[in-house]
């Protein structure tokens, strides 16, 4: 299992791939500095030296001085022959910082921040070895080559006044690029001239969330089951969150009519978490509602482009490009460190959008820009869209395969699109709260579906969100192989 | 005179940098923007079609159809043998959106949008063939082989994991160079751990705009002359801004006891735009002043590292890293577009402003963060300052020569440092605004030091805010002598 856990150490140890000078200087701060932001809370017991030297491909002494070195500062404690563990000290310190780390594993759509464990021991309790948290793309499928080839092109044509101060709401040719990619993959109205070049879904939440307050709006709706980081997005902003429940067609009609909210965040093409795909008449019904009340909807299309067994399902804005905010990024196609995204705006809300824009970060940086236009207009976006659609429909079938042989009984839905499922664990397999800190306890990173909603369902059955695009075929496998094994089952 | 024509044209219609099939649509895309946008008012005069296409480098028939196009859908109105003007349709259709365009020229502090010309005509109303406004460096001086290498090798060594969500105070290893180039070149306290990486002075603004706000701060002091930019910045984040009166020392000690603000913005190394250096005196009084009303300033090191005749001056954070939040980026150094720069946080604050960068883009692209690290570390960042102050001493030589002989009696200030001087234009000439109108008149676009302030001196000087760093020294002689011409001296 050194494979998975490696992958693991490497997330949470990021600075270790420092040149070899800089090695053990760099492991040290990595470790502080996972400690200090609560990546690794008090209590976690750290591999021995011999395990993290082999996960992390460094010498042996090199993490033994680290341990020594950060148990003097007093960031983690060691008992002789018994291992050694985070400490108490640092963390109570910097405890206010906590929420601003481990931007690494966001949560569905494009925003970045983890669901913080409130339910049960978390996987940070014990050395993660297969972490099914759903929010990260295959990063090694980067296509590296391709955009080396894109940035060299760019660097070579670009005249030289578009390297000044951009248009804040993105380089034309991007503008162009996406509009034509946008209009023919998800059937929007994409008007390049109410195009928007901005860094991700969370910038476009955090944009329209001043706009709207700025309106006079006090707060905004959000599926239940949804995603709680864009209430923190919107928080930000000054606006509070409602949660509006979903049934199996989308948003219920009744309760969003009941509620006072004049705008709502969804995601009707793969909706996070519950994987359906909204009905004709709940979004007929939802467009209907915003031009009732003279409200707006956010349309997160955190991962619109992957679908495996289905016709592709057009975005929600096609149908009322004045009533829907499109915001869709290539975090999930391409790589979240990017910061790359795109909004399509309602007119009456254009202005007001660029010019937060405009005081945010005057324009998304004008280099990326022209490479991704350059990648997208040569055909290269496309090729990796599918690639990646083939690389994630084989881990996906890979986790169905292992769910049915070492979980019978389990079922699973929202499997035709998107990075993740929502597993349902029959109750035989004990307790949910066992369960999950058994899975714990054997180093499997899970997420309940109860952490991104308000839903407590009392039969017993472990409801999960699995994501498994970031693992390989038989890390999906040994992964739940390792959960099999640890509730008594495999 | 047609290269400084074209300088301008290339700025105003970037989009001709297109592939040869596109560039006629791109000419009538860029054309169109430009009158929408308010770049190109109602009423300028555009230039003949053989002149736009001398200017341009394309075909006169391309141009002459973008004219006739534009003149149909009525963005431009003509008159047979006497010229092609912009009209007036578009301007009103979408006058809400002028803000948000021509971020071309900063104002001089990296805050991206220009003071709009309240004070009399402005260039606009005729062809710009030499713009002095300040803000903008020399494009042509980006180092685009060293940045392309770069690129290569951060795309070759960077671990899979780097490519994930960042850390919203910036990779770790962009934040250990810069802290050690902004301890060494500008002698700053810089702690790695207190050193935020944003999108520019710009972002700086806005991010502690907003975490003053939330501490119930709603006012910030602004210098007097300064950016009035500042001011906007500010007032998205809903902080008004009071002008404070600067004299020849910096900020004067009793107005800014008398206010009731606790937080100023300041640019002490080289003051915009007056040029002065901040006495020693000045700066302990400023500290001291932060200390009793428990305030803190930012620091806006815009151009601290240009300097030609005179020792640096070191940043006034190094006297209090817990007072002043320290902001700078590499638009003056590199290029605008890159969109990055540096903050140094003092602890008190340093959550607050973390998290709020997190909430608004999740932290900096991370192959630009890579990139820029490499380049400092192997001494590219160095290599590129000293280049570009070479050749900026050439031009403010040139600048300081050609008012010597066209505008003799002229008096020049703020000359040691930076990408700006202020020029003192005897009353000889003419009153200001004709001298200003013959100006504009003749092409040359020039900015008053009372655009930037609420000081109106009645002394019938011109003072003027002339910004040479991003032309050419035969440009920058050509541009005086076309003013001197102008209002009747030469």
């Amino acid at each position: 299992m050194s494979s998975h856990g490696q992958a693991a150490w490497e997330l949470l140890l990021p600075a270790v791939g420092a040149p070899a000078r800089r090695r053990g200087r760099a492991l040290q701060e990595a470790l502080r500095e996972a400690v200090r932001s609560g990546r690794l809370i008090a209590g976690t017991r750290l591999p021995s030296t011999r395990e993290l030297a082999a996960d992390l491909g460094v010498s042996r002494g090199l993490v033994t001085e680290a341990y020594e070195q950060l148990t003097a500062e007093g960031y983690l404690r060691s008992d002789r022959g018994a291992g050694t563990w985070v400490g108490e000290a640092a963390r109570a310190r910097r405890a206010d910082r906590s929420r601003t780390a481990d931007a690494r594993h966001g949560p569905g759509p494009d925003c970045g921040t983890p669901v913080r464990g409130a339910h049960g021991p978390g996987p940070e309790t014990s050395r993660v070895r297969v972490d099914f948290r759903p929010g990260t793309p295959d990063l090694s499928l980067f296509p590296r080559a391709a955009w080396a080839a894109a940035q060299r092109a760019v660097l070579t044509r670009l005249p030289h006044p578009a390297l000044g101060y951009p248009d804040p709401r993105g380089v034309p040719e991007l503008r162009e690029a996406l509009a034509g990619m946008l209009t023919r993959r998800r059937g929007v109205v994409a008007d390049e001239e109410r195009l928007v070049v901005c860094s991700g879904v969370a910038q476009a939440s955090t944009l329209l969330g001043f706009v709207l307050r700025a309106r006079g709006l006090d707060a905004v709706g959000i599926e239940d089951p949804g995603s709680p980081e864009h209430g923190r997005l919107f928080a930000s902003t000054g606006l509070d969150t409602v949660w509006l429940p979903l049934d199996e067609e989308g948003l219920r009609t009744g309760p969003l009519a009941a509620s006072d909210v004049r705008a709502v965040v969804v995601t009707p093409s793969h909706q996070f978490p519950s994987g359906i795909s909204w009905s004709a008449e709940r979004r007929a019904d939802l467009l209907d509602w915003a031009r009732t009340v003279d409200g707006y909807v956010l349309e997160d299309d955190y991962d619109g482009d992957f679908r495996y067994d289905r016709a592709p399902v057009g975005a929600l804005q096609g149908l009322d490009p004045e009533r829907v905010v499109y915001a869709g990024s290539v975090s999930k196609s391409l790589a979240p460190g990017l910061r790359l995204g795109w909004m399509l705006v309602p007119e009456a809300l254009l202005g007001e959008v660029v010019e937060r824009k405009r005081t945010m970060d005057l324009g998304n940086p004008v280099l990326d820009q022209a490479v991704l236009a350059e990648f997208v207009t040569r055909g290269g976006y496309d090729r990796q869209l599918r690639r990646c659609q083939r690389a994630y429909r084989e881990r996906r079938d890979a986790l169905l395969a292992a769910l049915a042989e070492h979980l019978p009984g389990t079922r699973v839905s929202g499997i035709a699109a998107g990075l993740h499922v929502i597993a349902r664990v029959p109750g035989d397999y004990g307790p949910p709260e066992r369960f999950l800190a058994r899975a714990a306890e054997a180093g499997v990173a899970l997420r309940r579906l109860e952490e991104y909603g308000t839903a407590r369902p009392a039969d017993g059955d472990v409801r999960l969100v699995i994501g498994y695009a970031h693992l390989a075929p038989s890390a999906v496998t040994a992964g739940i192989r390792l959960v099999a094994e640890a509730v008594g089952r495999g």
